[in-house]
């Protein structure tokens, strides 16, 4: 493993783990009002399309980190339906 | 461009876009009570790394997604430490 390698893993490290205190937080406390449910759903939509640019780049980082993104924010939106209640100021 | 740049731009576009709405919302309402400051603390952390990743790499699709995700992001976590009060189930 060189050390542009290494970085990538790093940083693959960084972003999976970064969205586990959300995803902690919004199950634990059950409140998701101030999360917004059109971030997280592009979100999916984008870690969708990072997986697939992975897979057509052969880089394994990118892939990694995107499919088990899809996992934890589809947890933090599936948590923001069943949670949320609709609110003026929230999108 | 081929297929593959142009699906990396796209994948791009959709999280540089996603986390507008969040940003937006935390401005809009200054309510930031259940966005968690440890997962934005550590994605800023992350496009950091993904950004020195991409140049390695000479990807450019990384690195403007993750330059554009460090300035989004830093003005998520600089409302939480504005607006947000300190709770006990918040992490």
């Amino acid at each position: 493993m060189d050390s542009t390698d290494l970085i990538g893993y790093i940083a693959m490290g960084l972003v999976m783990v970064g969205f586990l205190p959300q995803a902690w937080q919004v199950w634990k406390t059950k409140s998701v009002e101030d999360v917004s449910l059109s971030t997280y759903s592009i979100l999916i939509c984008g870690a969708i399309a990072w997986t697939l640019y992975g897979v057509l780049k052969n880089d394994l980082p990118i892939i990694i980190t995107n499919v088990v993104l899809f996992f934890v924010q589809s947890s933090i939106v599936i948590c923001k339906l069943k949670y949320g209640k609709k609110h003026p100021n929230q999108d």
